[in-house]
Formats: C-alpha cells, structure tokens, sequence
C-alpha cells in the first residue's frame, strides 16, 4: 500500500496500475521501464500540458481529421493507460485503431484487441504480415491497416519503426514526453505531453476545429519549432530548480 | 529478442535482465518503472560519469573510509544492477551491507541477502525491528544496523527515507540520477551518476586516498554545488540538442 501522504502518491498509483497490467499480459516487464523513462521527462515538463504541446495536440487533431486512411496505432502502455481515451479519440476522429507491438505474442495481440473493444473502440484486425522494414517484430501490421495508411498516430513508439514509417512516405504523429528522442526527431509532429492528458485534447480538438482553422493548422507543421519549445521548458525549469 | 543493431541495444539489455530479476522476486514490478525514470536521466547527463560527479564519489569514498559504523542500504534494484560491486564496495570501506525495501515481504529479503550473499558480500541481517519514522515498509531496519549508523550510503533511494535518516542526524550519501528529487536535495551529499559506474567509482577511491586527502575531501561537501553542476550539465545537453 503506497500512504495517502506520500508526496509522489498520483505517479506511485499509476506505476501500480501498470504493473496489475503486467500481471494480466496487457503491459510487458519492459514496458514498465520504457514507463519510468516518460514519467521523468514529464516531471521535468512540470506534468502539465505545456502551450506548445496544446498547439501541437490541435495540428495533430487538423491533420488526422483531413487524413484519407489515418490510422491509430496501439501498444500494451498505451492500451493499459488510455484505452476508453483511446475509443474516444476514434469517434472523434474516424480513425482505424490497429495493435503493433515490440514484444509480441499473438495472445498479447489478442489480449489487447480485447481490452479495446471492450472500452468502446473498432478494433481493425485480421492477419498480419511482415510488411514494415525492420528487424524487430514491430515490422508485423495489417495490408489494409497500417500499412495503406497516409497518416499515423504513434503514441509510445519505438524510434526504429517511426523512421520506418516516415521512409515509407507517412504523416506520423508521435507522442512522446522525451522531445531528445529519435522518435520525437523524426516524426512529422511530435506531441511532447503525457498520454491521458494528449489523447483527450486531440479528440476535444477534432471537434472543436473549423474547416479553416483545420486547413490552416494542417500547413503549419513545424516540428523544429515545437521540440525547441519543449526543450526550453525543461531548461526554464531546471535553470529555476536551484535558486 | 532485441536486434543488435538497434541504437539503444544496451539500455533495452539491461532492461531485459532487470525484467528477468522481477520474474525471480529481487525486482519489484515498481522498480522496474524507477528504473526507467533513471534511465531517462542518464541519458540527459549522456550516460558518463561527469566531472562533479567524479568528484562527489571521491567524497563518498572519503566519507564512508573515516566513519564510525557506515552502512551500504541494498534495495532489489541495487542488488540486480550491482550486488558483485556492492561487495568490493564493501571490501574496501569497510562498510555493512543491510538490505531495506520498500516493497517489503520476508521472501523478498531472503531471496536478496541470498544474492548478496552469493556475490560475495557479507550481509548484516537479523531480526529487524519498525525504527525508522516512516508510513511505509522501509521503517524496517536493525537496531545494530542502518538505526545505529553514523554514515549510510543510500543508492536508489526513496525521498522519504532519504530525510528521515537526514533527520536522525546520520550523514547521508545518496546515489541519484536525479538531481531535482528529494532524495538528491535532502542528502548529505548526493553522486549524481548511474549506479554500476557510481559503485566502483567510490571503491577505488577508497583504496586510492591518502589521509590527507581524505580528511580534506571529508571536509568539503557542498551539496548544492554539486547538484547545480549536475543540472548544468544536463542543460548544455538540451541547449547542444537542437543545433
């Protein structure tokens, strides 16, 4: 039992939750310590949903709503942390939600599949085959699915695949607390917030947005611009914490 | 299993044998997720020992070699990553080596002073008594131990106990990779470097001071500095990052 009064108690419970989803297969063992990489730069990103990560969160909605064949992409942290957020971002969006995993199993696949259906999203299936180049078991996705997509949502992703990604002609939208990271650097945009307060501001962003506002905010992608932004709220933070 | 070529190939190893502790009971799931947290700041002080880190190790040595009763506090994490080390340590200070968990059952003990134990320390163990003024489990220690202690070098340590034991009124050492935590600013003196380069740092310099240089080091902690510098330096790394 973590006490009421620790003063870490919201990131301590959540680690708990993550680790039930260990128990269950949902979340594998490295995924917990991929976990503890993002809670630290979210701490140095003071755990809240910086101005540049909002606009960045309104570009992504602008760009997944003008997509023809955008799609989702779900691994088990992401599952286990924001699956109902997750369902709800499709609604709002029309995406195809679709389980790419680094540790994969096909029961994990399976288990995943189920727990998104289950929490309200339309889960696109079926055989997967070995289409993305890479070494890893992250090169396994769906013809119809991931691999015919123009745009993808990459939350938690590997660096290896967002690269493959972006070779294969994509629009890949990364979210990632680690603005440094070969993933934030080579998506087309990177949302440097955590994921449960990123996910829900996409979805409120695709239906907020006017067709110009969408239009204008799809051109003005600057992902430079938003990871030195990123990157100076970390030094801001760091350069006050010794005074 | 984890391509060779990947660029991240030994951060992703270490993660997997910590995986594999947990499935053997010496990791807690929870740890794995701290351990993350520290990986996130290694990489932002470039997974090297730097110069003012280099120098709080030789502190440390300087410290634990003149104490009266100093005690090394050995955690599931620390075991994992560097029992083997934890014994030279203690071959060269001097020092008791006394396990203290957070996440704490009888088992978990055992299973870690067996570890210990077979890496060639010499475990100080025993019946342990709720010594410490803390709400969680790591208020277990020995009376003859870490309660006793005039000196405790606290690797991966939780923020809480870092200030209890500060408040006993033991020096503290801390090992932590993040200079902003608690643990970092409560701590006698804190090493801000990742574990198994922070470990034989310190024994080395054990076996290398001279008197003088010992007492003079033992004279000289300034904590702030310290950590300002480690701050510093994770700062250049961000200001260097986006050229």
């Amino acid at each position: 039992m973590i006490p009421k009064d620790h003063p870490r108690y919201r990131s301590l419970v959540t680690r708990e939750n993550l680790a039930r989803s260990t128990r269950s297969g949902i979340v594998s063992l490295e995924g917990l310590t991929a976990h503890g990489r993002g809670e630290a730069f979210d701490y140095l990103i003071g755990e809240r949903t910086t101005e540049s990560a909002h606009l960045a969160e309104r570009i992504a909605a602008a760009i997944l709503i003008s997509a023809k064949h955008p799609v989702i992409s779900v691994n088990g942290n992401t599952a286990a942390l924001a699956a109902p957020q997750i369902a709800a971002l499709q609604k709002a969006s029309g995406a195809l939600v679709e389980v790419n995993l680094f540790h994969r199993t096909k029961e994990r696949v399976k288990q995943i599949e189920d727990l998104l259906r289950e929490t309200g999203s339309d889960v696109f299936s079926g055989e997967a085959e070995r289409l993305l180049p890479l070494s890893h078991d992250r090169a396994w996705c769906r013809r119809e699915g991931m691999y015919s997509a123009d745009v993808v949502l990459v939350p938690l992703e590997d660096g290896d695949r967002c690269e493959a990604l972006v070779r294969m002609g994509k629009t890949v939208i990364a979210i990632d607390l680690n603005p440094l990271s070969r993933t934030a650097r080579s998506a087309t945009l990177t949302i440097v917030d955590e994921l449960t307060r990123a996910i829900p501001n996409i979805a409120a962003a695709c239906k907020d947005l006017s067709a110009p506002e969408c239009r204008q905010l799809a051109m003005s992608v600057n992902n430079h611009y938003l990871l030195s932004e990123a990157i100076r709220e970390i030094t801001l933070r760091l350069d006050h914490a010794m005074d």
